[in-house]
């Protein structure tokens, strides 16, 4: 049952063809916009001489950095729980986001910042790159110590293609809202990933690996993830919507569904423990479901008491998932979720999708005015006639499509994961960083008879795998 | 001698009880300012069509973010310096300080963003809660490791209160300057928090408890929190100044006078030992005390210089408040100071508001200009005649509020705290997760003779307390 | 051979001598600029009635914050892989860097922002002392583990000092662009470290020190330092560019240039190693050899896919200068450079001034408009004639300058830091921070025949060196 792991070949391989694709399409399509391109000194002029700083980077730069760290920070370590598998976690992760927000660039710039055969970038293209790696981190989170670097780059670069796909159908052809993404980022990403993990399923690994858990220290690791996810939440939501109310509306909004979720997930988390005590399990997870779960309706007229009441229900859903839903689905479904995407991105993404379609529903001029309710909604051009309780529907059609995509897309992409020829571990091997990694080697210690650091993990004699010279 | 230490009724109950009150309370009361909401659009263009970036939000929001860092993986991490306490620290920090600025964007409000019957708020609300939630940080400080999740809750119920009714006083009474807080949240909150703590004093904790100390790694985590507070205190004092220069000012006086703290606290640390070694403790604390004492003088005409030297003197104060004071207070008054907050927050505070006073009182038009010293001090409406030298009255006068808010609250939640019913820990249980958290369960490994995780802390014997079936 | 490492008079009496040296001429000449003072309001006015957020403040504090982060926690964690040396590489770091910044304020000062006999600074001062302070970062990697923190100080002081006259030497002398300091912080950083280890240099340590390594934890927390200086490296190209595109542009190329860094990086790691795992040094270090290497050309129309070519060429080259050339490096010329700075910022730095050289010569009316190449290279002034081939020129010449004061400045403080006076660690204790550290006692746990900590890193048997009373 030995796996052929060997990565010198396929890896390299991979990284370097792809990368030189990157090139040559950038070569051939990306460009400045007019905003980060000397032009902007002309149209500045020609705008009644406005200011520098009405540049869009100064709108968006500060949130942009935010999203950034939730996906390279954010995602990389809230997955670090795993105790032999914190290289793996942070710098898979690193990896996956640093490719898919290169072709992010370019697929999401085919679709919406195309321009006389060029695509036309600026911070706002930056953003968007990062919002659709969100998608692949999460669907990550659920395949996480089963796949090989290699399987997680493929599935990247398939990932972000339907993203991109599905975002355009979402927003351009249903008009739908949908600024910090429940539907086209946690919904598509949760149920693409779920959809993944259930094609590689691995019915051994249904009786918990011992490697599973996590160790003391890598749960504070961990917690380093949730926290700035938690923190930058606001930024989340609120970076790409229109400059002004909006953006400040969606920081609020994210701000006090998240607050409220932190209460629920620790009042649930101790209910249901038969000790009544805490779980940083769902600390680490379901304090963030309420982020995820206003992400369509944060620039909406939400209010705060609204977003406070968003984030209590995910608070306990997220929960209550992680307690008795996952073991569920693993017992008897065979579908294994090693970070519970399901609960933290799935549910509450489902959940902030219809939030977002009731919410749109019932906005009237009396609460948005009437430009207001034109701003928020676009009602422009093809879209001049629609009304809001119209938009409800679409916003709700735009939760199933995104489910359609991510199962349909899942099924496809997690056949041509289940190929025999990416270097998947074997089954003792999951979660266990040795694979891919050479781990500092503290043997050597020991025979120095000094005692500092024989008792870090050692990684050497466990290892079932056949390796290539 | 055992204590009831069994959370699953009550923290549930707590939990949800005080989440249902806020969301009728925001219910009832929060909306959006007319910078967050629709209004906007109309405003802007009454306002000679003003440009969007002039959203209170694009002033305000880069330094909300760094605020709101501070309070969770800056006051979060830099308790993890504990050996066995890093979930309680990092999460219970996170769980107060979620509940703490939904409360206080209540309280504050109807102080202060109260018109019509209802709270406006929008991203000041939010800088303004956490900075009102890091007094109960600083406070938490003071009992970490000897209280239950449910005296959290309770504390900062009451100490957000206190807090809000003292700040009010200060700012709208007394009408005191106090951008950075070193009265209102530092000063208030470290003589609150070691109020609170000499009630709940336990003689048999003050020959240490060896789970008190920290292990090497708990020690860098902790370099977390130190670091994040260091490095965004320029932002925490600037956050809520007046546009343009105040804020501006804020920030370099704060770089300045972090800056010159880290010098004089390593010198000290080296100095009072007799091997000349360095010591975690003072690096981790005192090297931020140069950040508390520029609080209220943040935005005044304080000067580079004299801000190096409000750093300069406050490193030396700090350091040797950890090496001397403390001890002396554990043992002549059995006040037992966690985290030492007397030395980082209550001294410093204090200092900070002396300053704050001197440098009020020597306000002069030809440092600030005739315009700039009403915009400094707001010496409109009913203070339109006060002088500077008076203004140097009030300013002290603060101090002295602020004080007596802190003790004689202090008392009073201390003694509702000591109450036998919040399921404190015993005090061989003190500084130790395993009470209230599943802590990761490594035995198992032990079996499968693999040696990765056997010597992490194993948590599981030394419990001694009844719990509830 | 035992050393002197008693450090109780040197260390506070440098530190103290120094700080009161920085209080003496910051208040001789350090002020606060007109957009920090009260002169702001007037100028306001008189300007149109401009709008506050016009205050350089807005456009520069959220990129300010950023390098602020890289400097401490970037650098100083990405120092902590050490298995024993943490503390030293976090504390250090944070040392120096304070101490360094306000040094830098003032000589930086006098060469730039010097007025009628005072330094009047302002957000952008802030910002050029953190970049200036970079360079002592990167030098002090070279030395990590083998020098007393008084030799980090004494080195800080003077490499500060030559930076700032390099600085001066390049932008004002030269007229060149480097905004991103390829040339000035990362060329004249490293090579001036390297210097510094070369005549430093200790024989035994060639013999690969057990303590150099690192174990699985300090790996992990190596990754946060180099998160956040990968995620934060757009706003240190970009920090102090125009305002409008040039920093817009900055960002985008810095941001294309790392995520092609990545890919390669992770390609040449797995194809160096036998058996094709990756190895975490590399994946620490050389995925950002790409934003050293945009550095000069970050803000020039390098296009998109120009500045994915330099990072994929630069974590080519950095990841195998870390797996043949350092090791031969010490073979050959006993050159010991712990961090492996010549990888990750001299040999990315040189590339970076050639790029930045050929961008600029290459540069025409055709892509930058006729005021947007003015506005690029400020052709203003006595600088009005100058060619984008005659600054090509010049640029290359800021290389050569750069190296020279390195090489030069860099032996001459390397022969004062030989000097037997500062206390250095002797070879056995290299890359202990027992040396220079109260380390965490966990002896006496094991007496409570409790196991909880007991396999932490114990410090207290192995060191041999002689401590004054």
């Amino acid at each position: 049952m030995n796996k052929n792991t060997f990565m010198r070949l396929k890896l390299p391989i991979i990284c370097f063809t792809w990368e030189i694709a990157m090139i040559i399409l950038f070569g051939v399509f990306v460009r400045y916009n007019h905003e980060a391109g000397p032009e902007w000194l002309e149209e500045k002029k020609k705008d009644n001489n406005k200011s520098d700083i009405e540049n869009d980077f100064y709108f968006r730069y500060p949130s942009f950095q935010d999203v950034h760290v939730m996906i390279f920070v954010g995602f990389g370590f809230l997955m670090t729980f795993l105790q032999k598998y914190g290289f793996g976690s942070v710098a898979f992760n690193f990896m996956l986001a640093a490719f898919g927000i290169q072709w992010a660039i370019l697929m999401q710039g085919w679709f919406h910042s195309f321009e006389d055969g060029k695509i036309l970038i600026g911070v706002e293209n930056l953003i968007n790159a990062d919002f659709c790696v969100g998608s692949v981190c999460i669907a990550f989170g659920g395949v996480l110590g089963k796949v090989s670097p290699v399987q997680v780059l493929v599935m990247t670069l398939f990932q972000v293609t339907l993203f991109s796909v599905n975002e355009w159908v979402l927003l351009n052809q249903l008009h739908v809202i949908d600024a910090g993404g429940s539907m086209t980022i946690h919904t598509f990403g949760a149920y693409f990933g779920l959809t993944v993990a259930f094609i590689l399923r691995r019915p051994k690994l249904n009786e918990r690996n011992h490697n599973e858990g996590s160790v003391y220290h890598s749960d504070i690791f961990a917690m380093i993830g949730t926290l700035f996810l938690w923190m930058y939440w606001p930024s989340f939501n609120s970076a790409v919507s229109n400059h002004g109310d909006a953006q400040h509306r969606a920081a609020i909004n994210t701000y006090c569904s998240l607050a409220s979720s932190v209460l629920t997930t620790i009042a649930i988390s101790s209910a249901v423990n038969k000790t009544g005590k805490l779980d940083m399990v769902h600390i680490q997870n379901a304090t963030l479901a309420g982020g995820v779960a206003v992400g369509t309706a944060a620039e909406m007229m939400l209010t705060p008491y609204g977003s406070l009441i968003v984030g209590f229900i995910c608070g306990i859903v997220s929960t209550l998932g992680y307690k008795y839903l996952s073991p569920l689905l693993t017992s008897k479904l065979g579908l294994h979720d090693t970070c519970g995407i399901h609960n933290l991105h799935g549910m509450p993404g489902i959940i902030g999708g219809i939030v977002g379609a009731v919410t749109a529903a019932a906005a009237t001029e009396d609460v948005y005015t009437a430009p207001g309710l034109i701003a928020m909604f676009r009602f422009e051009g093809d879209w001049a006639n629609r009304s809001p309780s119209t938009q409800g529907g679409y916003q709700a059609a735009g939760i199933c499509v995104s489910l359609a995509f991510a199962f349909v897309g899942g099924t496809i992409v997690g056949l041509i994961l289940k190929l025999p020829i990416w270097g998947e571990p074997a089954d003792e091997n999951c979660f266990e960083d040795a694979v891919y990694w050479e781990i500092p080697n503290e043997e050597e210690e020991v025979e120095t008879s000094n005692q500092y650091v024989a008792h870090e993990p050692q990684y050497h004699n466990t290892l079932k795998m056949s390796e290539e010279p």
